[in-house]
């Protein structure tokens, strides 16, 4: 029970502290204002919420905050199937109720758009930090980029997750592996699907984001899953045969 | 004694790099000079502050420099009840000091005004980096939208806290949590309230910053008192039973 | 064979997401638009790569990810000669295929252009992250300039990298200071050479980039070599004494 | 003698990197290229150059770099007083060196000017990264406010010094706490006078800044020295008691 919690709040950080620092203050001012945090700061958001998250939950529940991560680590021999179902659905309730919170508090600003100013000239794209592809994507990629981006982010993300709580590295060094893992994950991929890699997040914010965000939010599940199978599988055959080596 | 120091010394740092980055060089040169450290400066200061300050002087006195972080801390079982007044004045006298120190620096500079210019279209809000809602805050938020952000920035913070100190975590690594813990908060909540969560911070600019901030500042002693006790019950909760489990 | 596979890998992961930030998101939005990651970005992605990386592979392989840093760790004595050619030829090729990844993704966008737009009065310099001089250089320096600069800093990443792995530094800081020793070394001289210190890195980008890159490759290998056997050869002296002394 | 080397090499990286990317990557591009690391690069850079050269150089010499560290550290009880005038001219001589290098490089750029773009309304304030006051701050910020800033962030520095290097705190952590604390210190304070706490990073770069820097060179000795002895009596103080208690 007390790992389902501290997976739900760990994700609700995820999605408030993430989203947030994107809706709330990535350009801030607009564009004769350098004050706004830009990618550099949602990047180092996103990865921050998984770090102090890592930190504060990890040794309750493992800290994953994200189904994909959460399957990777099934596949990757390191979370039992059986906890899968309830992590899952712990983390998109957390998400859920991060974005409620996020959308609470953007609202009570009189200026409070969904869609960010620098963005508008891509319709809706990026609308409350959703996520999205061709015509949602923030630069304006094609499905076949986001896809794969998504695909090979994940995967990478996972070996970092596995490898850094390996057991031969020291420990206590692993959140900040991973959410500075997650902050350069963001660094780079921002501009093709404002980055999900984590499928509770793009879910929790596709539910205020409208329609468009609603209708591309397989893709944020999909790919996410088939990069987390790949990192989770050729982690587990690396990280095997170097400990038994 | 020397804990009641080190909580002066610890909280004087905290004020000083936060608030100081903030008023000397977040907008350096205004809006035709990119050099200005913006927000993502702003809130790596404050974190940083947290970051140093808890290596220097966590092992003396606990590091908190936050009288919602000491409350919180008393409700999650952590802090003696009976310290907590000392560490609360402790923390305000050494915020106030460097609220002094830092207006003879900055009013050293011949252009000097209490009001940054990025935000002169709030009238006074921010001034001298002070913390404040509607008309005070930054980006323009409301009472309640200032008010939820604080309480849950808070209680999450305190969550972090309490998480990383946790028993079951490898030593060494708090600071590193705590401190960006801040940054992210920061990273997040600025444009909201000029982000506060210490009762100590908000006190100790608004002295300088003019009557605007003093008659906004009980809500910086409200919201983040309420947030640190939510936070410090439910880690309280969290944090026990795993560590019985 | 996983120590060669865990150093295509981290070099894999290192191209993406050093020149992967640089192409996708150095400049998002152009001029007008604050949004982008800029130097900053880049080099603290440079630096995620590889203390991600680091604590990934780190058991398994040592973590080189870079030509030069094996060939230093063969003359301060930390690599066995038999395994420099491995993993030069893991290295090249890992980062190869991901220069071919992030071209796709690349391409994925109808605005993708090889060169940055921020760079454009220098022809093709920096195009598709390349390294250079002279017209090549992102600012213009001269062949002379670039050759120092690649050589000094290279030396002083060995040498960061033999003393943070020094026997008498508490283990597992090292990805930390390694890592953030590339974010430091980026932050310098991303203006000089668009910054290499890896011939591998150099190698992988050229290949995309056009003739003129691929003609002006051979310094980013000397140079680094240069800088990594005197780098080697200063800590072997220094680091050992230390150490019996 | 290899103590000596290993000052001498710890404070030329500070010099290059610190200096080099003030000089050759804060301001890349001018106004209307927003590629340039600012104030925020600046800092982190200056940090870096500590936390690598602590993790580097620090188990052979402690890793000082600075001549104001060692007077404070041999007030504070931690360095033998002996040691004081070869450790200054080590750091001193390296920085010099570091500055005529970092000079070569500079000027292999045929647009190189000793005073950035950015700071060209206060004459030569900031030339070659050089430090100052009156007309030399960046900010123009009066004697009184650059002796107060300098004073009072050495001290601050040596506290978190001896703090994060106390018995009584994990082993490993001191590195990040004291560059991550320089970084802060030049977060708040670039604007103020370019930010020395450090006399031999300030006269190695005079050397080459002009007439104007070698002026004011004195605050950059007088005001550092007499914050590193606050700051190293107050620890010894605070320090000391709270580990026989």
């Amino acid at each position: 029970m007390k790992k389902l919690v501290a997976e739900f709040l760990g994700t609700f950080w995820l999605v408030l502290g993430g989203c947030g620092s994107a809706v709330l203050a990535a350009k801030f001012g607009g564009d004769s204002n350098p004050l706004g945090i830009g990618f550099v700061g949602v990047a180092l958001a996103f990865g921050l919420t998984v770090l102090t998250g890592a930190y504060a939950f990890g040794h309750i529940s493992g800290g994953n905050f994200n189904p994909a991560v959460s399957l990777g680590l099934v596949v990757g021999g390191r979370l039992p199937a059986k906890d899968l179902p309830g992590y899952v659905i712990a983390q998109v309730l957390g998400g859920a109720l991060a974005a409620f919170v996020l959308y609470q508090i953007a609202s009570g600003n009189p200026d409070f758009h969904l869609v960010p100013a620098a963005l508008d000239d891509h319709s809706t794209a990026g609308a409350f930090a959703s996520n999205g592809y061709g015509a949602l994507s923030p630069g304006g990629y094609s499905l076949g980029a986001a896809f794969l981006c998504e695909v090979v982010m994940t995967a990478l993300f996972l070996i970092i997750i596995m490898g850094s709580t390996h057991r031969l590295v020291p420990a206590g060094f692993a959140p900040i592996a991973i959410g500075l893992g997650l902050t350069l994950i963001h660094l780079i991929s921002i501009p093709v699907t404002n980055t999900s890699v984590n499928p509770a997040r793009s879910t929790a914010v596709a539910l205020f984001a409208g329609s468009g965000a609603m209708s591309q939010l397989w893709l944020f599940w999909v790919a996410p899953a088939i990069g987390a199978v790949l990192g989770g599988l050729i982690y587990r055959w690396l990280g095997d045969e170097a400990t038994t080596a």
